[in-house]
């Protein structure tokens, strides 16, 4: 019985169609409540999603609760009916939504949800519909199918659906610290971001890591007269852009001794791929009114972006920044500088090698403070494991095509946390597209990615269930 | 009669010397009034020194007046009592004062002038002692006495003695416009600052001026998320610190094309009369808490301070300037920067050197705006007038050994608008010292600096009416 997995999923894929309408229907009520999480006033509605989705999951046979915190409540439920030797899925996904303002831009009221035609099909449009509702409730509806035609889970199944994505998710990582052992699983599922194009499915299996730094540079004990004293008193504005000025060279490249050492080159394999991509990088840079890449010139695109790590000054403040003219020598001056760090990269040895190039090039007089407000190294996600192997599969069995194993320029903190606090990797793989609006008017959900998630979190549910 | 000069000044300082007491008296009183002009509360004590004043040179055979203007009052005295062939002299000083506080910090009330002891004997202790009451009344006792002894004074003379210059002298220039043919003289006179040291007369024959700017960089058309696009997106604060790190080179030399084309080399022999003074930098340093000279390094201090032009960067602004993390790719970054600039310079010119620096190292997509704030010329006081040789010769006699040239390495607006406004040069000596506390607790004016001003004035008196 070669074709079972086969068979199996194919009855539970009829389903998802058949019971499309209804599905639709679910997701329109999940829709309509403003469950906006970066105003208070609308904290019941939070309460009142998170229950919603309790009620979804108790009707597909988990154990569900309503978890308080000192924000917005977190939905945890829990299907064990796959037996205790079954693989254990942890599925990641929020709740919350961003702010309809300016509510005047959109063309449909931002929680009535309605389906409308478009350029790529019917889509959806409300707000949360790809962000992420939406693709909360493909992996939920696949569930739901998967139960019609099988009876139970292939897989133990844990649920977490915060409400706090879109405010920085504060309570997360003490809730994951709290209820570590509830929560452990053997590898997380995702879907809360983009796929390369409707027609191509990605997995992203790199993250840059994140080293924060602050420096306050001081040079005389007071503030100074440029008249009496410029040519004489040292300035802190003058020998901190002297230090900054310094961070790269004209190719780009960043200047502090060993900030490369440890940064690997790509496997030529995924090189490759990357470029077959042909990413428009000159279409993404004119979005922003830019038309020349910033960076390692030497290096394509989608490395600079992924693979290769980073500095950028966030802020700069000291000396006089009103109106008009005040002619002061500056004793303080400060500056917020970061690094993306990739997979290989020590962030506690990047922040060194940033200390010992400030204390190299330190000018006379000028004493330097360096705090480090974050280190959080670059994740990888192995592509070849089990879990990786079941994702690809059913990836490729929905497109007809291999799964893009791509990278994601930032941090994303649920799946550092979820590596650091319950020692699990995340399945990375998303239904949105770059021009889904989230956190804008007019926020939509294409149908047939819908349609593909649903499906493919479908077929991610056999192989997982078969997964070796 | 050659020596009758001599004899001249000798029966005024000997009236000086016999009315001393009543003279410090008047000035004690002047004191007493706590004219602050910077606090809004003393308006009603700044109106009732210029006053106070206008009594005293009534009583010197004046015609004075207090003028209203939209801030402190301007007194305005004239004395016409030598004839409408004798030279006119417009001596320049303010009676308003700064604030008294920290008042716990004063050994005795800051209003309330006493005579104390101190390492140089007799000290005036109280706000304005120095700074500039008692360098006004300085030259007044000198006219009291001079009128004492000969019945008239030896020029025409114009005052103006203004409240505001502890504010920025806000109303001075449109006054000095409204009233230009009043005021208009053959040479001004100002004692508001400091001498070498208590044994050593100085003039200030040289002021640097001001090139202000400010600039605007702009990138992107919106600020960007550092993770998603950090290595694509060109950063304005990376942009600006490259930009403004480069200013200087190592040895300090402002790094702009054609900054220094019209700096002109100091005069030997006033290069060699700067180097005798041993002027003693690392005691000025150590007192900002600084070790290591800025500036150009093949410089001596006094010329990097008087005759050298300079760069200071006096504000940055730009991105996430909040606490923690923030991890923005700013698109705009502001600084303001100056330029100090010598005579010879022209800082018409000074600007246009930066605008094309800023341009030819213009990073690719980065937009600068560059606005001139402010463009003033140093300013040069020729040493070998009749005037100057008058003040040199008074200041000589009175000390015995000849005044030094020296410089000033801001400007003094009041100097810059008698000479744009009046075309008016100023004699710019003073009697105050480098440890008066000017502008902090226990202001102090040395008895010895007070009489040997008056003494000095009066010399000067007999000097200008002979001038030749």
């Amino acid at each position: 019985m070669l074709d079972q997995p086969q068979s199996n999923i194919e009855k539970v894929l009829s389903h998802l169609a058949e019971n499309e309408g209804a599905a639709l229907e679910r997701l329109f009520s999940f829709l309509r409540i403003p469950s906006i999480s970066t105003v208070s006033d609308y904290a019941g509605d939070c309460q009142k999603a998170a229950e919603w989705l309790a009620a979804q999951f108790e009707g597909l046979g988990f154990s569900a609760s309503v978890r308080q915190t000192p924000g917005r409540p977190i939905l945890i439920a829990h299907s064990d009916e796959a037996g205790p030797d079954a693989p254990h899925i942890l599925y990641y996904g929020h709740y919350d939504v961003q702010p309809a303002d300016p509510e005047e831009l959109w063309t449909s009221p931002a929680f009535e949800p309605v389906l409308i035609d478009g350029p790529a099909g019917k889509r959806i449009v409300a707000r949360g519909a790809a962000d992420d509702k939406g693709q909360v409730m493909i992996w939920v509806e696949a569930f739901r199918s998967w139960r019609a035609v099988h009876g139970k889970l292939p897989v133990r199944v844990t649920v977490l659906v915060e409400g706090e994505e879109e405010t920085g998710s504060p309570s997360l990582k003490p809730f994951l610290q709290a209820h570590a052992d509830e929560l452990k699983a053997d590898v997380a599922v995702i879907s809360d971001g983009n796929m390369w194009d409707i027609a191509s499915p990605s997995i992203t299996t790199r993250l840059r890591g994140t080293v924060y730094t602050q420096i306050k540079l001081r040079t005389a004990n007071c503030d100074l007269h440029s008249g009496l004293f410029g040519g004489v008193a040292r300035n802190a504005l003058n020998a901190l852009t002297q230090l900054l000025g310094g961070l790269h060279d004209e190719q780009g490249r960043v200047q502090i001794p060993g900030f490369y050492d440890d940064v690997p080159e790509l496997p030529e394999a995924l090189a490759r791929q990357w470029d077959a991509l042909a990413f428009d990088e000159a279409a993404l840079l004119k979005s922003f009114g830019l038309a020349t890449p910033a960076g390692e010139t030497d290096r394509p695109a989608l490395q600079r972006l992924w693979s290769r790590p980073t500095a950028d000054i966030h802020g700069i403040w000291g000396g006089y920044t009103g109106e008009g003219r005040k002619t002061v020598i500056p004793a303080e001056a400060h500056a917020k500088i970061s690094f993306r760090v990739v997979p290989g990269q020590d962030p506690q040895r990047v922040a060194q090698c940033f200390r010992r190039f400030l204390d190299d090039r330190r000018p006379p007089d000028a004493e330097i403070t360096l705090d480090v407000l974050g280190a959080e190294p670059g994740i990888e996600i192995p592509a070849d494991t089990r879990w990786m192997r079941a994702v690809r599969r059913a990836l490729g069995d929905e497109y007809g095509k291999p799964a893009i194993l791509g990278g994601c320029g930032g941090a994303l903190p649920m799946v550092g946390a979820l590596k650091s606090i319950l020692g699990v990797d995340a399945l990375l793989f998303s239904f949105g597209l770059d021009d889904d609006q989230v956190h804008s008017p007019n926020e939509k959900f294409e149908l047939r990615c819908y349609r593909q998630g649903a499906r493919a979190h479908a077929r991610l549910l056999a192989e997982l269930g078969r997964a070796t």
